[in-house]
């Protein structure tokens, strides 16, 4: 094994202990000086950013990546705001549940725990670095972060002012370690480093999850992949149909909550495609349409015959694919058949219709008359998260702080043996 | 992929959507009718299990294997009670937890739904066919199971009963389906199928168990092997000391919840563990002795020296190892050191010593004066189980009906857009 990895394994291995039993009070002591280590550390920060942003350049890097990268001021000053409010959210520790007497008086409870050594291997965006560090060290979690090449610097700088604010609330200082080598052989070995790391979470593309998926031997938390469906209902609100087709495409069409393709109920799909054309052309939303559908936007400037890939596609960007369908029981067959299992929607005042589709879509959010993408820890109310989960173990939907923790059992007794 | 498992892996995909909507009603109704297939056909069921006996014999498998491996006409009869009793257990699929109203008037759920495709593979026992069987009908999933070739008659002749009692029901024969092929390769290939198995779940051994880890992109759940351990502390009740150091090693001691290593308080230690050698010897217990244990019981006929393995080795049987140590804190640091995460106990009735070991170990099950023997989903409270879970994703300790389901967000709305 890389010899980093080994050092720092064993490190994180031992800080979970101590992070495990540690009180919330010295938790949120860490989280704040961290915040104030950030704007502290400011100028080196944004030094550190300025050569990934460089080098980004340098590398030919295009300008939506770079700015990505990007650091600046306010950006550092929400970041640090983003730490401190994960002081406010309550603590899963400790919480009990399930909790029951036997018949021979053994008290038994499910009681909360860290999961351990969480593992993240991510792409780019060096504020994932805080953002993993707050809510692994919240929840109780060492960590052992993988970032991109393009923001090593940046990240380094992060992990530094992390280190800072273990160390100044008296916490282990390997609680949450950065890997710096850049050897891409490690992140096969991190995957496959079940005796240090207890859970990997991958943030990033299709590519990285699917490599993570194909190599791990680590249990792997996949993910935010999301082709996203609406499905219009042949009994659709007309008033609702609109803001919710342009809602979940178009409000931040780079994310995996947003809209990918949309199927609609072919005996209103002559009455309203054109309308939802019209209004997603004020966004400049390009729309891929199967024959049906193109038959009915034929003129439409926007509209064009979609390729085969459409229908599989996460297009992160303002392009829809369009599918009429006879009934629902299409639309949820086209779900199933083409779907990633994050984020489905239905449009209709048709009860049975709704019930039906919140009852047989099994992905990890059914969203009955709203945007798609309401899919979202801040947005559910559980605080920041660390990724969207898809897949049906463990956690699906936004992974909180309560999903960073699993249970023991916990068992009170007084001398009971098993007759 | 193997021609079998493609065909039996689209198969159980399509049923897994309709268990999935499928009402408690009709899954009782069909396990009622494996309950009573099976005893119908119990000419065909025990004719079958003589040809893997014979085989058996002829391979030279042992008696202990040989008796794993033996159906008899009360033994059907007890797997067809078991069958029926989770019929009185209740449907975990629907439940709503974590609901809330969002301050923009959403209304969410997380909903239980089944975890999809449960892929199994086993060795010898047949009845872990019904048990699985029964278990994944239940809680809605379908299932595919591989068991091991010296079962492989009984196992045929089993899915055949749970096959005409899903038909009788309603339910597509294809809910549960047995790999017949008996190539070996096929067992890596099902821990590949992504595309049709959501989880895995090994029964067996623990070379099994690391087969799976290693190989499988699929989600494991490992466990079952458990080194478990019972620390007797310097304020032990020794009235409670002997019953629960003798229940926990020899009750079952084939088991996985069964006592492995006993660690002793040095205090204590020269008065109490003669006492446990001799309680252990009325049961034949070999008693492997660290050195400062052995010092204590060099004298004892069943003492003899610990090897190089012996604190890392999960018995099965009728042996245990014994370690002298100085004080609570290594008591805790060989467990960390040595454990396999499965079951611990602490004898003390020092309030501060029970905290900590409840605290600071996180084992699956943490136990305070009572038996290991009671990690268990029968003793739990829990019904049947079909594993016991020590990794720390999704589930730990008994996995039963609940443990085999997931989640999904349950999102109603009236039109609500994100800002």
């Amino acid at each position: 094994m890389n010899n980093e990895l080994l050092i720092k394994g064993k490190a994180a291995k031992k800080a979970a202990r101590v992070l495990a039993t540690l009180d919330t009070a010295t938790k949120d002591k860490a989280l704040i000086t961290i915040a104030e280590t950030i704007m502290e550390q400011e100028p080196i920060i944004l030094e550190a950013n300025d050569k990934d942003i460089d080098a980004g350049r340098a590398n030919g890097l295009s300008e939506a990546l770079l700015d990505r990268l990007l650091l600046t001021a306010p950006r550092l000053e929400s970041i640090a705001n983003d730490v401190k409010s994960i002081v406010n959210l309550p603590d899963p520790v400790g919480e009990e549940f399930e909790s029951r007497r036997l018949p021979n008086s053994l008290q038994i409870s499910k009681r909360r725990i860290p999961i351990g050594v969480v593992g993240v291997i991510y792409e780019s965006r060096p504020n994932v670095t805080i953002d993993i560090s707050a809510l692994c060290l919240k929840s109780g979690n060492a960590a052992i972060l993988r970032g991109g090449r393009e923001s090593a610097y940046s990240n380094r700088a992060f992990a530094q002012a992390v280190r800072l604010g273990c160390e100044a609330a008296g916490l282990p200082p390997e609680s949450m370690q950065l890997i710096e080598s850049t050897d891409r052989s490690l992140v096969k070995e991190m995957l496959r480093a079940n005796e240090f790391i207890d859970i990997i979470i991958p943030r990033g593309g299709a590519a990285l999850h699917q490599f993570a998926i194909d190599n791990a031997s680590v249990p792997v938390i996949t993910g935010g992949i999301g082709i996203c469906h609406v499905y219009v209902d042949v009994a659709a609100d007309l008033t609702k149909v609109i803001p919710i087709a342009v809602n979940s495409k178009v409000q931040r069409p780079s994310v995996c909550n947003a809209m990918d393709t949309l199927l609609v109920h072919q005996a209103i799909a002559p009455q309203i495609l054109p309308r939802i054309a019209d209004a997603w052309a004020e966004h400049n939303v390009e729309i891929r349409c199967e024959p049906r559908a193109l038959t009915i936007l034929e003129d439409h400037p926007a509209a064009k015959p979609a390729g085969p890939d459409d229908f599989d596609t996460e297009f992160m960007a303002l392009v829809a694919a369009v599918k009429v369908v006879d009934d629902l029981d299409e639309a949820i067959d086209h779900i199933y058949a083409h779907g990633s299992g994050h984020t489905e929607a239905i449009i209709s005042e048709d009860y049975t219709a709704a019930m039906r589709f919140a009852n047989e879509i099994n992905s990890a959010a059914v969203i009955v008359n709203a945007s798609t993408r309401f899919n979202d820890g801040g947005q559910f109310g559980l605080g920041a998260e660390v990724a969207i989960s898809t897949q049906p173990l463990h956690a699906r939907g936004p992974m909180g702080l309560k999903e960073l923790t699993t249970y023991k059992w916990v068992v009170w007794g007084n001398g009971q043996i098993r007759p």
